[in-house]
């Protein structure tokens, strides 16, 4: 494997280019390979042989651009998908729950973890059970928060009716009183100043994808496989599904401008497979 | 043809059911299929080319149901595809679109009529380009309310955060005195309540499934195809993907309880066409 070659991220949509975003701010002589599988998203309402079957779809496309590690930058098909990512495949393959976890441990002073996400990624218990290697001194309250995704969609990051259905989802993780919370979808951050408003500030939000993107980091430094150009790396976006608001969308997500974005067949990532 | 065949009904995914909950009050004798493509909603966020191949494979399998005659119950898919469904099969096949419009110019007083659905059938002003046959004493106003699908299937009907969010989709409409709102996605009838309440009661609300229900009773009359059977008809339930939530959904949104749901894959609807 050579250190040129480009870190490969997938994920059902749109949501996962918040992790670009941290990704080329922690890493940014990287070169990245995006990959939105836009033409079947949501990952999150549909069952785990699915998102199976579409994640592995999602990585071996990936490998026809020679990416030297792939990030699942959806915590849905992380929660479901991974150990069957990681048995087909050679390259190292990092999801969102195991960082996310991970760090919200670190930073939680007194144990109690609230964990926010699609219905998928709650009813999986995903973080609970990734939460519980980490010792039994931990209290983990989760909520589904399912209208989040499309109010980051819509760009309502400062409405009203946003900060009530925030306040709907989040008081019983308030009254609780959790210390820490993980953004358990890569949506989320989008909304991260309505929800750290809901639950105050003395909660610690933990941003999955930054989270990932540390775990990146020190991989490529211990395996000498980190991109040692000068300037920036380049990204490239590939969907399976080019819709007129895409764009709009991807932009405020990934808070720069995109030049180019290619649109790849659902066929074609079929026979991948 | 005989007058015992099913009626095919097919959606994106579950908002399609509130169209089988008007046929079968409507005609209640009727065998219904309907079948809801799970496995790839929502249609409203994709391209033409993909919605129109996925129209496409939902209807030829209907007709492997042997059904006499095919509802898309799906505005986005009735705007899209509709004519390419027409030219490819030969049972006829009725969308949203043509018979809402037209229960909406019958029932305007003052010929200002407002739209309201996805992003998809806004964009593609299908209703308007529909209205706009009946003559140009019309006014029509459109507006985009992509949040109120997944308010409709979290079921926050009497919610104050939806009606926040109606208030801010519809006063545009509501400051141009619309006398008549087409509720163009079949999600939306699940919400009348609070958009009837968001632009006021002088306003007549059209709800496309019963529109589209109508004209399948006076073609079923004409054509000597109304099933004759006493007692109600049987309704059998298909998905492409089958997930934890969509019982729950589902029974909200027929208003009855479901006894069995089949999942087919989605490979073999791939192969139909």
């Amino acid at each position: 494997m050579n250190n040129t070659n480009p870190i490969g991220i997938f994920d059902s949509g749109i949501g996962g280019l918040t992790v670009v975003k941290k990704i080329s701010s922690i890493l940014p002589s990287e070169n990245i390979v995006y990959f939105g599988d836009t033409a079947r998203v949501p990952y999150g309402t549909k069952s785990n042989d699915t998102v199976i079957e579409y994640a592995l779809q999602d990585a071996a496309y990936l490998l026809t651009h020679n990416v030297k590690l792939i990030i699942v930058a959806c915590n849905t098909a992380s929660s479901i998908a991974l150990p069957a990512l990681k048995d087909k495949f050679d390259v190292p393959v990092i999801g969102m729950i195991e960082p996310g976890a991970k760090l919200a441990v670190e930073k939680s002073v007194g144990g109690k973890i609230g964990v926010i996400g699609t219905n998928a990624t709650i009813n999986n218990k995903a973080y609970s059970n990734e939460l519980i290697k980490h010792g039994n001194n931990l209290s983990v309250y989760e909520k589904a928060c399912p209208l989040f995704v499309p109010l980051a969609e819509e760009g309502w990051i400062e409405h009203t009716a946003t900060k009530l259905i925030a306040d709907e989802y989040l008081h019983e993780l308030k009254e609780q009183e959790i210390d820490t919370l993980i953004l358990g979808c890569t949506h989320y951050p989008i909304l991260s100043s309505v929800i750290q408003s809901s639950v105050g500030e003395q909660v610690e939000l933990i941003d999955s994808g930054v989270a990932a993107s540390l775990v990146v980091k020190d991989y490529l430094e211990n395996q000498n496989l980190l991109n040692t150009q000068t300037g920036n790396g380049k990204i490239d976006f590939y969907v399976s599904d080019l819709s007129a608001k895409f764009k709009e969308i991807a932009e405020r997500f990934l808070g720069q401008s995109i030049n180019e974005i290619k649109k790849i067949d659902v066929d074609e990532l079929v026979k991948l497979i």
